[in-house]
């Protein structure tokens, strides 16, 4: 193998961090995959070796996620911002109307997309308080098409504790969540993430639909936009991103291993938590975001006095830590502690956190 | 260094053999890269080792392709079956016509996807002889949005020789020749090719589109379909496909190390004349279309007895030769032989050929 510089703790709040296993893996297989001779760069996607890589991803999303025959799981290029139009495109009719949640940047976009396609109705916004809350206290109109929610919203740091109970499907962005909890698929028409969060590298999104939708807006679509045509072909009617693909299965089999969502959920639960704690202990922090609305994907927090903002970070450096500069719109620091964080990578930043309060407090 | 398996000839059509030198540094590269002590598959595309990635292979591609500051250089995800939609979706006005001439399966799909936006019109086609050959007896109309080409055909083994002189800008599918043979930028006013043949792996298209002609259809298009978007802003409207784009890269400085567009089409020229030279002297081979357009990329050619397919396939694998399976529409074999295929694999092959003449002979 390889030998590797020393790790460092990476914050990153997306590409992000994933489980050194799998980077090896894929290390392993850009020179020989598979015991082929071949590298995974240079190979068909329709040779046997591949295709056992796509069917055992598909497989495993259904497994992890429980998502049974009657939704349809597709692997495709172009990103989640590709699907803020590929859903309206598919799912809603002309004139007819949609419900949004906005929730922050990425609903918005998804909203601004819809516009094309129909009448997104935007049922509440934390707009106003700079999406420091998730909106809950909202009417789903029965004569819309789908319910549209962003489960987590990378950039302020919030997160959908509970899905509501809705009259229409609910079509969900879950790209900075996905397979970091447990959660029912009944509840869902569709899913959408791009992968390079908690279940692979950038270059890949998945989609998780409902099959009786498929073709629900009736419009003559491109074909790559279709995602009937994606479905008929198994995410194969065109090149996969071939290795993008191979890493979320990768990524998916380290998930399995390390006990689903259930297990995965206890960790990441058990990272917040440690971390939420010594924000509201220590006197030179605090959080951004309502309690009740915490991510325990990614942690925004503030230098209680701002002149704390650069030695702080100067010292979260000396420690190995990257990546956790907070967004422009929110400022301070953003910890992301996505599914293959170590807890003891937290723990390094919950130690800086100390020992700047004892030293600047 | 990681220890590799002896390496195979790697005939794919595509995805496709890379340099035995890309395919180590993204290797590496995938445990750290760049010696940050993160890999490439962990870190932000807005951070500035990445950054430097995605201005470097722009500007190869300017520099190798003679493409100045009146072009732009895009790197998308979705593949370049995304772009038989996205040209038209851009280029082409609701009712106005564009000029296709038909040279097989994928400027048929092109074909098709035009039609949803426009009044596309097929100049010639070569559908009746199975497409063994190109067309050149046509008039390109001048009230024509654009005229669509396809610059080689993998499927069939026939390569556009020379561009025609074109009233209207030529848009081209270069999908399986770019980069493989000096070409005047000026001719174009948009190329577009997935990575996965010459030019990188599988996950990331470049678009090459003149500036004046961003915006052209007028039509309000959803975001990540708009060029325009892409323009603005660097490629980086949404997260690229890291990745991919990175050993895109990778290849592209290979390619300029290797003497650019002369360099590399000196090379071509001669691996695809000692094959084509074994095909027409070996009374047990023929070729498969008209000699004045074979492509140097994919050599296709049949077993003078049908009898011998199989056998031969053997002997080639017992010689460590991978992916010369002809297409199902041609039959028989497809060499293809990219940039990085060494000329000492295609000599393999070549005494294959003449060993198993003698024994069958």
């Amino acid at each position: 193998m390889v030998e590797t510089t020393i790790k460092k703790h990476n914050f990153s709040a997306g590409p992000a961090i994933l489980p050194q296993t799998v980077l090896e893996e894929a290390s392993h297989a850009c020179l020989d995959f598979n015991g082929s001779g071949l590298s995974i760069l240079e190979v068909s996607h329709r040779g046997k070796d591949f295709d056992a890589v796509a069917l055992e991803a598909e497989a495993l999303v259904r497994e992890i996620g429980g998502f049974d025959d009657r939704f349809a799981v597709l692997f495709l290029g172009g990103g989640a911002s590709t699907q803020f139009a590929m859903v309206p495109m598919n799912l809603l009719k002309d004139g007819e109307k949609a419900a949004y949640v906005d929730t922050g940047v990425w609903a918005n976009k998804a909203i601004k997309e819809a516009k094309l396609f129909g009448n997104p109705e935007v049922l509440a916004s934390s707009k106003d308080a700079n999406y420091s809350f998730i909106p809950k206290d909202y009417d789903i109109p029965s004569n819309a098409a789908y319910l549209h929610l962003t489960s987590n919203n990378t950039i302020y740091g919030t997160q959908l504790q509970q899905f509501p109970t809705s009259p229409v499907p609910i079509v969900c962005d879950m790209s900075s969540d996905m397979f970091s909890r447990p959660f029912d698929a009944e509840q869902f028409g569709l899913i959408y993430a791009g992968a390079q969060k908690n279940i692979g590298p950038a270059g890949v999104t998945v989609v998780i639909v409902r099959k009786d939708l498929l073709g629900r807006s009736g419009r003559k679509l491109p074909s790559m936009f279709d995602y009937r045509i994606h479905a008929d072909n198994g995410s194969m009617y065109n090149t996969p991103p071939v290795f993008p693909l191979y890493v979320t299965m990768l990524t998916l089999r380290w998930l399995k291993a390390n006990g689903g969502l259930t297990g995965i959920q206890q960790k990441n639960e058990a990272k917040a938590a440690i971390l939420y704690d010594e924000i509201d202990a220590n006197p030179l922090f605090k959080g951004t975001v309502a309690v009740e609305d915490r991510s325990r994907m990614n942690v925004c927090f503030l230098p209680t006095n701002p002149e704390h903002e650069e030695p702080f970070m100067k010292a979260a450096k000396a420690a190995g830590i990257d990546g956790i500069k907070g967004h422009r719109s929110v400022g301070g620091f953003r910890a992301s502690i996505y599914n293959a964080m170590p807890q003891s990578s937290v723990q390094v930043l919950v130690d800086v956190m100390r020992e700047f309060a004892k030293l600047n407090g």
